[in-house]
């Protein structure tokens, strides 16, 4: 009897853990979702055993679960297999990988979220059999992962893609020491901190909490000072994906996270910036597109991590 | 009888064209450097195959000459094998990789420019044996070519590296639509014409023509409008190599091209600029130094492309 080979698949975020089962086909067979147990390090660990270990119950009879692939919201040292993890308490250098290859039968790929991002865009997502792509998240942070000839692109200390640190205004504002100018000026959470900088309520107060969706939402309703702040955000990000362009001439550059989760007016804005930034022969030939695996890019691009390490 | 392995490599400038022996060990046993014959085409590859000929015979009797490397300053298409180089009359899509291997009795490998520096310095360079690296070449225009484990990073169209477009001011001025932002605001060309913008002779005139060492010149002599432009171009380079080193995390960051030629002041500069913008935990890994190897850093790179192709 032959097997078909399958992976299980984990995608551990700051408020969120999913976990499935692929086929290598890239078939998903069984899916889970549940609030990540990020209390201590060992809550986050004991959550992943017990997921995982219902994903590989669930593998068809005739099938194999030959690994899995797990992305973390953070730095993955592959040098010492480590995770830091600023949302995850405790995960502070953990060495994650060998304590989940202890309680789990199977062999384990620990990456990092931007890398579980590509790499499932670019199997079964938008960028679908491209080699070379872009990722770039924009949410509460902002980063990306980049595929260069179909490789991950790492760098040296598994930092490459900290991009929420590109420089992209001369007129230095202290808290870009702090986050990072492109992530200060055009994160979900600045354009809200933007927004409740700036916006006043029909009262004349300020509003005590403003999230991304509120601006959009304000500037949709004709608000000048939010439409002004969709603009400001706007020149950013097309800076910002310019920048990419530029440095790494890919053949698709894929929009993901939360502030791209309205709709295609932010990528119109975005596309429209890019253009008159990036150099030109690099602008004509890449594409510039939203995720379509949406916040299921993680767990898809687990799933690959899985399947290429097998 | 044991043959030592020798390979021919020929940089390729805008001005002047250089041809040099190496074997494989390094050791330069004869070059020679002559004003480009950029008139056309024909007499730009005749000029090549007459210098590689005499760089062949040099070759100890004990020497197989294995192949030869040539870098250009333009555009290589690795798929068509093809030449774009705006300096030089007719290079419009030559072929020329093909022409050069009807006319000469060896191998030939053709790379650009930003190819051969970051492989020269990374082979016996300021970063011999590193494999992390991008060379910032900062003269007449701005470019880079980037290492990453080991691998040149060609991007898809072969135009990765093209970072005298990366977008860095928000306040977009007309001259970036034609060189890029970067460019525009920090290469040597632009220092020059900042410095006849801004810098007025003792009688109050403007002077016709300046360059960047004119501009250096008078920052030192105490001119505080040359010392101004200092100022604005350094905190560019700064944040020009910090987007770098966010993005590609690299272990060097090697600057090299005319505008670095000057000393180890710019340098101070840099690397103080760069240490505001980029991620803390690259910026504080990776070492920002200036090429060792100068003008030469392109022919010790033609003869390493030679020698990874054999």
């Amino acid at each position: 009897m032959t097997h078909r080979i399958a992976v299980a698949a984990v995608d551990v975020g700051g408020t969120k853990t999913a976990c499935g089962l692929f086929l290598a086909t890239g078939e998903l067979i069984h899916s889970r979702t549940e609030p990540t147990a990020g209390e201590s390090a060992e809550s986050a660990a004991g959550q992943i055993v017990a997921m995982a270990e219902a994903a590989i119950s669930e593998a068809p009879v005739d099938a194999v679960v030959a690994g899995m692939g797990i992305v973390v919201p953070g730095w993955v040292n592959r040098a010492s297999r480590t995770v830091w993890a600023p949302n995850i308490k405790g995960w502070d250098h953990v060495p994650l990988e060998r304590q989940l290859a202890e309680r789990l039968p199977i062999p384990i790929f620990l990456e990092s979220d931007r890398t579980g991002y590509v790499k499932g865009e670019a199997w079964l997502g938008v960028a679908r059999g491209l080699t070379d792509v872009v990722f770039l998240a924009v949410g509460t942070g902002i980063g990306a992962g980049v595929l260069s000839e179909g490789r991950f692109l790492h760098g040296h200390d598994d930092l490459a893609g900290c991009v929420g640190w590109l420089a992209l205004n001369p007129r230095y504002e202290e808290i870009y020491a702090r986050i990072g100018c492109f992530e200060a000026e055009a994160s979900g959470n600045s354009m809200g901190r933007k927004g409740a900088e700036r916006l006043r309520t029909a009262q004349g107060g300020q509003p005590a909490s403003i999230a991304a969706r509120d601006v959009i939402e304000a500037a949709s309703n004709g608000n000048p000072a939010a439409a002004a702040i969709i603009d400001e955000v706007s020149v950013y990000l097309g800076m910002g994906v310019a920048n990419l362009v530029s440095t790494l001439n890919p053949q698709m550059v894929v929009l993901g996270g939360g502030l791209f989760q309205g709709g295609t007016r932010l990528l119109e804005r975005v596309r429209h910036e890019f253009a008159r930034w990036a150099q030109p022969i690099a602008a004509r030939s890449v594409r510039i597109e939203l995720s379509t695996l949406g916040e299921h890019a993680g767990l898809y691009g687990a799933a690959r991590i899985a399947l290429d390490n097998i």
